[in-house]
């Protein structure tokens, strides 16, 4: 066989994706990935490393991640048979896809958002149906409705505070589509310990309510790979079924937990990081930008008419931010992630710097 | 919505799996898992200590993990762009069946062999192909050559070594069914380093050919999950974009390449599990099995009249090891890893109480 016979047979819906790509910009000052810009206390990682010493590496991590399960269980307020953990919240969405995807004859997507719910629906080979953001980059709550009304028994994947916008949808909001949805809804919530509404509240009234969750942002443990799924028990069960066995290695079950049970530094770290949000946002709002988007995550959207020019600007001063501009509605827009009080002066000189 | 109507949005080919489940049961001496019974000297897992105090947590791992590719590549005798590095050869069978399954009508499993397979692949609503090791517990390379025939196009699956049988396949009968086949050839070789041939030699040869591997047996990181894929660069280069971004964390890119910079520890240790498995194998072959398995794995199957009261007397000296009595043609049997010299021990001299 030659090699292009044998490439004719991956599947076309694979074969037609655009590989998903960032490229790695070495920068002194790193906001293009809305992590935590504040990494753990060695007392803490310390712990981790004495496991590692300690653990056969020989030896297989535990079927079940029982205690993880608790320990997260516990965090979000439900009950552990009603989680699921996985690589990244992006393990959970393929997990969901594979569970509901065949069935659902849609995918709804309201965008812009999270470039990975379309990148793998399409690469599933699924139909996707694209609703708007409003031109304020505000969830057009009708037009959502009027899609899940148009496609009944859809999947529905919303993400709540939005990346890279920052916008959420209000309770009532989301509740009134719920109301009237009749497939399963993904509400991806990697931002939640910023802003918004709290899903989880909501999973006792919405049996096909599923909330995605992750340890990359708030919990400021990107490098783990952790994110998990929360939904009625009964649900998690059947999904459970078509998750990989062994999926979690023994480090990221061991140091998740120990995370979980070291939750004081994480709620400073996170209000640190919200209030130096909102300062950020007051400043840039006095810049001549086109917009400033408010945002209840851990990043602010910015649109200017000198995109390229700012990008490169920022990089010159060892900053790296997300150009996000590629994205639909976003032109001209830059996303940047919220760093600490010290990376936060050095940006806004280099913004000062900038604009005048 | 009731909880009952939420189920029925879930694919009915997931609804319909058994979960794939093992009973964690504590015992001395666990030859179960197939596991290396060694774990790597401490002089090595300090290093790994060390990266995981000095490595930021809340920092994403490398959008490639580059490093860890290359030393993978340089291992098996590839170049860098024809691995994709994965959590467990799970992952990896996952991200072929995204990539190929669609295309291939069917998809050809040769049992018994590793359960995953089939929940994978009904899991995902494919549909699979039964061809039945013979008699003897061998490939049947003209029922595979006639299924190949009768299903173009098809994905077939091998494992060879073989778990849980221990059989391989030869050099020659897998060219022979490479030569009519005109679909895509997964070859799970899992087992690679205790015995059979070396697939990677064919790659150059059969561009629809993909090797997957794990760090889980020979490599002594079975709690690291690490599995990787091999196949020519262009068909790589495509299945990669169905990969999930960032599916390793930092510490077991890390490790990984750890391991793989220090070989010398992993041969002897190899070497003393193929010459454990060889005189184990001599002495199972002298006490009255029905039974007993020639294997090119680590790990060696029996089949007795007396399965249960075997398992149960071994259990009671402390020895877990795995009942497969419930898979196709496998009736009384049990898969017993290969241990360490002192474990072996403890297992003939619990062998022969029984038989005795």
């Amino acid at each position: 066989m030659e090699t292009k016979e044998a490439l004719s047979l991956i599947n076309s819906s694979v074969r037609g994706l655009s590989p998903y790509h960032l490229v790695r910009e070495d920068c002194e000052i790193k906001l293009n990935q809305n992590e935590n810009p504040c990494d753990w206390p060695s007392s803490i990682k310390q712990q981790a490393a004495q496991f590692c010493l300690e653990r056969p590496w020989n030896r297989y991590p535990n079927f079940i991640p029982e205690s993880l399960k608790s320990d997260i269980a516990r965090y979000i307020g439900v009950d552990p048979q009603s989680v699921i953990v996985g690589n990244g919240s992006n393990e959970m969405l393929l997990v969901l896809l594979l569970a509901f995807a065949a069935k659902a004859k849609n995918i709804i997507i309201c965008s812009p958002t999270f470039t990975v719910y379309k990148l793998l629906c399409e690469g599933m080979g699924s139909r996707t149906v694209n609703v708007s953001l409003t031109d304020d980059l505000e969830y057009d709550v009708d037009a959502i409705k009027a899609a899940v009304t148009a496609h009944p028994g859809s999947i529905l994947i919303i993400c709540s505070p939005n990346n890279p916008v920052g916008n959420t949808i209000s309770e009532d909001d989301f509740k009134s589509i719920m109301n009237v949805h009749t497939g399963v809804c993904i509400l991806d919530q990697a931002y939640a310990e910023f802003g918004g509404f709290d899903g989880v509240a909501l999973l006792p009234r919405y049996p096909n309510l599923i909330i995605t969750r992750t340890f990359s942002k708030a919990m400021a443990a990107a490098g783990l790979r952790l994110g998990y799924m929360a939904g009625g028990s009964e649900m998690i069960a059947e999904i459970n079924k078509i998750k990989l066995p062994y999926n979690i290695n023994f480090f990221t079950e061991y140091t998740a937990s120990l995370i979980l049970n070291n939750t004081e530094w994480l709620k400073s770290s996170v209000n640190a990081m919200i209030e130096e949000r909102d300062s950020l946002y007051k400043f840039l709002s006095e810049l001549p930008f086109t917009n400033v988007y408010k945002s209840a995550a851990n990043f602010i959207l910015v649109r200017s008419a000198n995109k390229k020019e700012l990008f490169e600007h920022l990089q010159q001063c060892g900053i790296l931010v997300r150009d996000v501009s590629s994205y639909h509605l976003l032109e001209g827009c830059l996303r940047i992630s919220v760093g600490t009080a010290q990376e936060n002066v050095k940006l806004r000189g280099s913004m000062q710097k900038f604009f005048n």
